[in-house]
């Protein structure tokens, strides 16, 4: 369920936020490899505790809370908040109150890792016709978008303010596989995003570092060369999956916004 | 009141959020001198309405009452919210939900240009042995700042999605004169801040632009060569202020970040 | 005869222009594989059809003619007109005249994606100790090359003003295999070449791209991180050659201009 | 009629083509101050000869008329050409064929220096929203644009290869003053002009360099700071004008093409 | 004898070395102006102290002299060594090994500031067709260049590992008035030398920053926009000198490296 | 003992300095395999002459010894001097004034090529959260990395000065396996340290260039993407050993600059 080269790696205690979540579910098991006890939280359900598990439900917008989740852990991968685009008070609440919450709570319990987990819709406004690195500026392709893009901007007051480091993932399409056209080129591995969390974890100094999480795919919109010294190497990739979603689904009109930018689908939802 | 080369552009109708703010007060006599009604809004006391001015006091977390203020204006010139730095808490209603509401009011009525206060304190994590451009990476030194930060890519997302045009004024330190050495850097005067609230209003395409807004300092952290297309040019100068400001008021310990970054005093309040 | 993983996708009709020229026999029958119908074109003989194949020969410089090859195709690959430095005047009519017919005929009878083999001697100029990107300025290093930027601005202009999409190939030097030490740097095998092609031709959305046509050779003088969003990955390699070649051709003298700049020998051509 | 501060120049022999154009007609006499003998050459009438003058017309596409035309000459002003946009066919004779003639003729005659009347419409789709310099890639609104990119990546490949210098102007909208609202970012006195063209005669070592030919406007689009290596320095502003211009001219609608690009008009002509 | 505005500022104990060369004579009225104690140092004859001065002759060889000569002084103005090419092995025991020991006695007591007379030289390959910034790397153009780039990286050094701040001056040419062609781009007016000095002294944080030392000339190969937290504003220029020298000095030769390169005639000194 | 696609090149007669350093031991036999004569040379013991060698020990210091190493050779691989960090006064002599003296025996006796052993030191002073380029700018970590940086300056010089050619290689950490956590970044194998030389050595243009010398290493701080027409590729990597390094080293306090700085231990030796 592990990959190999990252199983040496132990922790005493990680946080878990999101953990009932689509990917959360993916790297629950995978991140309890590596640590002795994994924290996980969310406000779905999370089922029976495994051995070296403590469930803590929690609200993110519950201050008081999510200040108690941090009491004791290592470090933090925060998955947790909505994933998809909605009305702005439905993002509010999670995604830009609750993360101040989980920074406050680093800071207060002295917690000095956090891997956050950003979208490529920070920057989904930049165009499917060119390539872009972490170093080019954000455009938000909505208000999940903009959520993500204040939890960047946190992230790097609370290194610069309060020295506690993050590795913002600015994550593309993480599924069991590329499910259509836009996948192809943003498509993440779920072994892949394992090997990019670990990195992401383990990597020895980062202050606050952006990467974009994406697979070793052909076509890609992403240049993650600024993020080396995080140490991600990709193994899978979107081309075998290639043909077969050729074949099955048309191309995009070229004039839609979502074939012309890299948010896809993304930019064209609401107003609400 | 105002300065000579201005009176002869004219607006219906402007919005001035903010009003009866420190910045607000200057501005709303010499915004009613190039249009024919003025609105201005507040929750603090405005007084008694001027001729062609308009009063409608709201509070910006008040979604229905914001939305309303945007009715009819052809444009907008934002001020209102928190102007210096507190707890996140205190932050969030006006500052964030409040210039997600003005964006909205805007989209709905179809207001096509905003003059957004942004502030330096988006980039004052930066050091003041720099000289940064408002194409270097953002460095937000406080809740404050991420506000403002947070406002910033919602014009860029209202930009990209919904085609409001909005000028990002990263105001420094406006007042009559500066008065202590930070402002030797970053004093904008009145007159100049006039020049530059005037300029992002009516220069012909700016989709989203940002811009430093400061006076004509020789000491300066910033680099406005990418927006010359604003057509800003300030006529007033720290200079003049710069012997008596130093005569009074001792150098601060370089080692201190109040004198390492630029946000100055801002980078060491909090926690709260 | 064609790459593996290329063979699923399938145009109505692709126009190959330059079809009886060195390139344009390799990309024939490669390019036939994934159409319907191949429509090539040249002013030397085309020989016999191939079954799916429309012959239709025409000089470039012939308006009509080449206005009317345009119809009915879904893309082209233009490789026609002169491949080599000449003088100016027999660079004239078929390079700088008959790449304007070219997009003359595509704006008229709505052809929406140009693949343009443009050349490396568009960067000719720069020297064999840089390695210069997309993103680099052109320097051409003869009438060919300039006849090459010209049909790189053009393309450029025909994405912004009429929504034509391009990718402008700067191919190196595609032979069976490297025969001399420029190529080391500079070869593209045609399986590159074709993998290249269909690149261009398939990658959803490219407005006007540039990129370097290379195979993944170990000493290089060209960075295509800009173009990552092509998808093209190059599967072959210079270094199986570098020894023969090495034992059998001198090394050039340093201070020779065809041993500094990229361009080789071409920067020494002429004057006519 | 001349600028005070450059009458102390002096060339022996200059040329000037286009002499009979609009900037010609106003550079005439000015250069005619600042050497010994002007030839100057057109298709138009070019009046009666002045004292110190030489008339020599003769069409641009005429090769050995043209290569004539640089025997003896120091250095040259080559204004010459279709100065606005039009069909593809009538841009390439003066524009493309004749400016290569131009260059030919410097090279037979070993002129080194040539001051190239180049044009903001080549970089006219870059939006009037940005602040472009010399650096950023070219973006021609039309075929009058593309020759005048076509003659810079001649006058580079001219220096590379013959070491012959030139300074390319583009230049904005050189009239007695600016009579519409896109005139305010990119007119160019008459002053400044022969301001800029003296500078470009006069500095020590140029290369290929290139320069955006404006006043000290307040709002521009244009950032010459990789060229003050040339030396100009503009004296007149078309602040004075804006009141007037503004009460005459409506703004044009920001969706309009003609607004949003720096080419404004340009960018809509054609197709022919 | 001193500017107008700078007399406010006053420290209790300045340093300046190399106070009997060229340079040295003109600050050392100007600095002492503004200081309590001005100690000065050279191997030349210092002639007899001023009031409030301190004489203490030292060769920067000796370093238990330098040393000494750190003590008790809040700032430094370095320049003394050899100021002109020369062979490496008269270079070495001042510049390189002299630059260390003020160092190395800046370390030891605790001085916290060093003005340091680099040199336009440290990038004198550099094209005299290009404008450059203190962003760029370096091309020292002699045994003096390299020295002088060498001073920089140990002010680096000083700063990234002590926290010593420099200012490091690239001077241009400072003399009472631009004598040759050359020097109407390099030239550094006493008045504006003085103003340079007194805003690297006194500009609140600089880390270490580097600065091009010249007046305000139209023509310039050099942008200090990076450098404008400096605070220095040029006065003086060349203009009015220029019609004067260009009529009594022959152009130099466009293909003569004195002519190519910013390092003028130091390009073709030695070897010795 | 060699890596098997190297020995077809040979040189007439190479020098090897630092033949007896732990570098030099590891190069001596591997270059000898392409060339006819080695020449080598040290301060310490280099032992008895293979065949095909000639020892010829000389003190880096010692001028006329030096520039006579230099005769009759085809090129240099310059390891030689102190290569760790020491007092200014122990790096001076072999690494300030002995490369010096390697370059003037360049000049003297006409070497064109030189293989600088230079240092990821020259750069140490930024961060392990960064990933740098060559085209960054330096900041030494220490005298030695001072001493290097001064090589490459000299580098550049006597290429710009006098055509001599030279690769400066930032050498990592070159040891037959990582053996701490920082290795695991900066580890060179010793093949890969051939391949790099050989390269360097080989490459047909290359001015003065930079490379980073590392293996194929996951986590990086250094991208070579600027220096890919070196030629260089590592075919070895660190991630083997990871597990190991890490479960018998601790992490070092993040807070550390040996942890924050990429110079790692250097960045806190000294004061001397």
């Amino acid at each position: 369920m592990t990959t190999a080269d990252t199983t040496t790696l132990r922790w005493k205690r990680l946080l878990l936020t999101g953990a009932a979540g689509g990917l959360g579910r993916v790297l629950r098991p995978r991140l309890k490899a590596c640590c002795d006890v994994l924290r996980v939280s969310d406000i779905a359900d999370l089922g029976e505790a495994a051995p070296g598990e403590e469930l803590q439900p929690v609200p993110l917008q519950d201050k008081a809370g999510v200040l108690s989740l941090l009491a004791g852990v290592d470090a933090v991968v925060h998955l947790g908040g909505v994933s998809t685009e909605h009305a702005f008070e439905d993002i509010l609440p999670a995604n830009i109150v609750g993360t101040y919450h989980v920074y406050e709570g680093a800071r207060i319990h002295g917690v000095k890792r956090i891997v956050f987990a950003s979208s490529n819709h920070v920057t989904g406004f930049h165009k499917q016709s060119q390539t872009i690195s972490p170093r080019d500026p954000v455009r938000p392709d909505g208000y999940y978008g903009l959520s993500k893009a204040f939890g960047e901007n946190l992230a790097q007051f609370y290194w610069d303010r309060h020295g506690i480091e993050t590795v913002s993932l600015r994550i593309g399409s993480s599924f069991p596989e590329p499910v259509d056209r836009r996948m192809l080129a943003t498509w993440l591995s779920y072994d892949d995003l394992e090997r990019l969390v670990i990195a992401a974890l383990s990597a020895p100094v980062v202050e606050h570092s952006v990467i974009f999480g994406m697979s070793d795919n052909p076509l890609s919109w992403w240049d993650n060369t600024p993020a080396r010294h995080i140490g991600y190497r990709p193994q899978d990739s979107s081309a075998p999956f290639r043909a077969a979603i050729e074949a099955r689904q048309q191309q995009i009109d070229p004039k839609n916004p979502v074939a012309i930018y890299q948010g896809g689908g993304f930019v064209t939802k609401g107003p609400y």
